[in-house]
């Protein structure tokens, strides 16, 4: 089993730092990686009382406690390119590109180019292009994946986010009304879920 | 009270053709137009026993039953463009159309315009840009609207359609996760309800 | 492109102020005009520490933080009705209202108009009849924008709000059930996006 | 424990003509009334073979197989008013008009009095005001029971019915939102269930 | 149009003290009945610093702000029931007796009578038949209504409640469960409503 | 692994007798007991074609394909009560029924116990009492399995049934409403699904 | 009625301390055992003035302030195994697992056996056959009683969790998805609610 | 832009043969290749009149109109595997293998391995390792892609059918608490959509 099975991922949200500490203590025994998402300042410093070399990335708040043990991932020439519809995607789509930068990857970070402004997006078609995979954060913007995978041929995975006001269904709305256009080449996974897009991406440009 | 208002919109979708010819009768002494929509041969039938100068539109079903009486709209220099995304979408937006024509609306149809063959769409900016007031149909390309109010400065009134297979809740999903970017420019009209937005888009074309 | 299509639209609500102020100097860039709404004191304060020349509407919560470019609207005889049927709507209400005049248009606001009192809403008739563009705010009284397309024939734009208690799924409920009757002349934008609104109404009211 | 209390209520809708009979044939042995709603002439026809004294409503499809057995109701000076929105309310609001005249009290109908041609109803404020008890019918005019509720002081029965097309999630949405506003005055029972509300109309009128 | 009809409802959760009381101030030309429901100390003390006749019930948080204008009600021989269910329910069954109270009618309550403990409703059943109407609150135990309309022939008001753990969509289900049962005599007002309850039974009390 | 996890259960509804037969035909290896649910005599013949000892109980459509090996279960000394709320959850009741029986079970069918009629369910419980374990089915009466683990200290399974009209919702607003009281001793199995019922029950009264 | 009948269940969660200390002296007057669960220290403390004897578990939270009255349950060597998922299930686990030890039973935790490290749950096999029922908490991993179901042939009772994020209908969607599988051998008792699954196996392992 | 972006891909279920061509029709201009998918014998008939090469997979109802047009895939020594759960999931495994095949890459079913029955899903894991990508369809056994992620390394997409009885919302529910997991290494496609599985996956197998 290769260590992406074995990455531990720990939401951090919702829990006081000293659950989040217990946590990590509680899955010590297994050799794998520790990513913790969604941390707050007060939740990496009591992480960094016990794991120093723990990492966080400051516009995502994801922390890798203890990091993937490669340099350079395999087929480390192929590239990720993640890219994010508006403004308020931003901590999601960098949750996905920390992610996967952490396992190795190298990643090309596209952001400001929801459907709205259609022409940013386009300027961009051809640096999209050339990436092996590609990650759309969208929020409101649900269709940016539907266009993504309509402007390129690589595998594509969407990551819907939870921004957007009003009904507090929206979020599962968003998601059930994505879901209906992925025929033209791309799948879904979780809300505001940046690693799991990351995990999938991993898995997706590790394909001999 | 204009004769927009004293519309009667009838939907024969579940209804049999007696139904819809009682409920035309029964709205006789109004002196308003009466539109059927959703009507089959055989509606058309029953309602042409009646009422001999109906006139049905074969591609949306949709049945004029007593006209608006004008032979040519109060600015009807204005143009409105009825958009739609995929061929699933032809019904309701020929309903759109049809309906603006018969309330005197000159009407540039451009369909098959989803948003994940974006170049498309493009193509025909300057024909949506020419119009006063635009009309975007879409269902599982919930985007259009946000796109084509990216692009053109006109008034744009959306219609969801309830195409696309999977959850039964696809119809509300789409809706709800339309209202968030409504912000764009544009607001939303009832599921497959094409008659909506013309009667909209006709109160639209005739502000002074 | 026009400046309406330029115009940023940034929620303040569930945000820092050093969030807000950083997600305006992120759209410095662009050089069209810029909204935060729903702000508090503390985020406008913040904003003031930069854009010391933005201005902010106490009742609504609405910062003017770089305005349209005119001193008044194409077409500025035309004017807008903005309609609250309840104490609950008056922020989503003001909201839409001040954005209409910081885009040029002249507004009356006629409010306490719900249906449960019908007759304020028809002392009100030769007021809502003499504007070009009707918004009606509406929660609970989710048929103000029934009645007022019933009363008038000018284009209609509702906003649902999410006053109301009881059921957490009130918002999405009120907002579908208004759905269903589109077809009386109204389109329907975000719940509590009074903003959303306002720059659908510019774009009527700018009709040539 | 009053007749109202044995009254057994049979939806024939979605059952075979056998199943209803054998229904009926089950609730024998207890001597209240019964009635079977939303039964067709195949139901009626398969009842009138072992009650051939059954009565059947032909506008609402309700058959009062066994009836209330009394000449006149209690306090019957007091009469019950239903109004109905659209004519498509019509078949729910006379299964309620027709049970509440099979239990003994005289009924008013006034119909078409939905709220998006709201003259109509105040032309019949007057009659509304004399019954004792009203019972408001609306389906997509979900607004009818607050505005009725405004405009008179005697308990307002609401029937939501299920009409409408679009999102599927509609019957429950305009159920929920009619639910935000009861504090006017009136109280709601289930979807197109007019024998719910001529049930409780029953006990209000007979209130000593 | 009498009190009841002028009565003014006012929520005061999710408000703050200061917003109370420029709402209380704002209906102060209007001469009817206002209510404070859900209120806190802090609002209370706002009351009072304008409305030092301003009366406030522990209990339910309710604030009689301006009183009914009737020493006793019309028809004041009738009695309200008030039925609880659980202990949870208390809250929302005393803002509904209070409110009775303060429109002028006796009320009866009875209390922890749940259907889970089925033997002390059947003790309290007497009580409840001596009154002229009943109002059934329950939470969790969404049959309580069911259970008292078999029990009475009185006109059964029920009041969900939205305790209950769990599924945050719980609130809703129970109310859409309860609207299936209905047709046994009942009908129900919005969640957590007790006031609502207590204008209906009001009406109800004072049918002539 | 026992029968009981071998244990097949196909649902004959939606699909057509060839279909049918074809599942019974892919389980044929494993030599399990094979049970068909909801089958109409045209299933019933089609099975009977190839498996000519399978029978089938006409109240509930259920077909034991293949049957338990056993002519009398493990601890047949203990008995299972079936209680049904109404007449339209007979048939899910009497597959719950059916089913414990082809498991060796005895059954004690109690129908008619709705919480409308509490007293019918009260002259029942010292038979209830007397079973090892309790089926309560029970449809738009959510409240049965409270009702009767308030009654009986044994083990309650609850069965909500999707009769009840209006809110297409209504069996999952049902079924999530009742999830609200399991603590007072029962627990919860799919909607429609006695079969499942069965399946526990017959767990539970094989315990040592 | 036995002790199990008489147990009142209170809910801290969301109540100040003084509100459970008066909801626990409410229930003063039933002689049964009483349980407060997902308390914090505070409400502990609280507690603990008035009942000096009451104790609580720290990993759930729940307070026993009035104990079950019996050293060992009847048929004590039947032994309840609880199994939790992830790491975040174990305070709803530990919260079934103590109640179930406060009615005197045996239990063996058997905690991380998700299905995504599937062959824990299989290591743990024997273990989970050796009890007399098996309680299965589980959150995202909504599968696990569908696996253990399989596994062994023992009653389950599932207990779904609310963790996860993303979309907040989350718990009810869970719940809902879980219901599909009952068939397998399993019930389902509330979101969260360990207690109840406690109470449902303290009668399961009861059965004579 | 290659072949699998030009792909058209049109769903059957609910049109007529004669929309079907008339859709088949429509694309003719467009030189890609064309599935029709969910198709019946008759759907084929009607094709076939006008594209006689028209090939159709009876399993699954999918038609290819017009094939990829390369003998073997890029990359083509990379091997899919297809997983099912149940019986009923097979038809839109089949949609997704097929629709692979035809894109050129070789499938290696794998089905029957629900998660109830887990040991045949571990018999088959060294087969599942052996492919380069994995599709799990899965219904009521929505844990499926979990259990699957957490044996392989490779990138797993999910597709949830839509079987399952009960709560009509139940596709919704079971998609949406599939979308908890997606972290453990998997995406998700459009609920029964195998073809929109088999794009993806075409992808993946495609990259570089």
């Amino acid at each position: 089993v290769s260590a992406a099975n074995r990455l531990k991922v720990i939401r951090a949200a919702g829990r006081s730092p000293r659950e989040i500490v217990d946590l990590v203590r509680s899955v010590k025994a297994h050799d794998g990686p520790i990513f913790v998402a969604q941390a707050s300042e007060e939740h990496y410093k009591s992480i960094l009382d016990v794991i120093p070399t723990a990492v966080r990335d400051e516009r995502s708040g994801m922390i890798v406690v203890r990091p993937f043990n490669r340099p350079r991932a395999h087929n480390s020439d192929r590239r990720l390119a993640v890219l994010a519809a508006g403004t308020s995607d931003l901590p999601v789509a960098e949750e996905a590109a920390f992610a996967a930068e952490a396992m190795g990857h190298p990643v090309l970070r596209i952001y400001d180019v929801g459907v709205a402004g259609i022409h940013r997006l386009l300027a961009a078609r051809s640096d999209v292009d050339a990436a092996s995979c590609v990650i759309a954060v969208a929020g409101m913007e649900g269709a940016l994946p539907s266009v993504v995978a309509g402007l390129v041929s690589k595998p594509v995975i969407a990551v819907p986010t939870s921004i957007g006001y009003g009904a507090s269904l929206g979020g599962a709305a968003a998601l059930l009304a994505m879901m209906e256009a992925t025929s033209r080449g791309f799948a879904v996974v979780g809300i505001d879920d940046g690693v799991a897009a990351a995990v999938l991406a991993n898995r997706i440009l590790s394909v001999d």
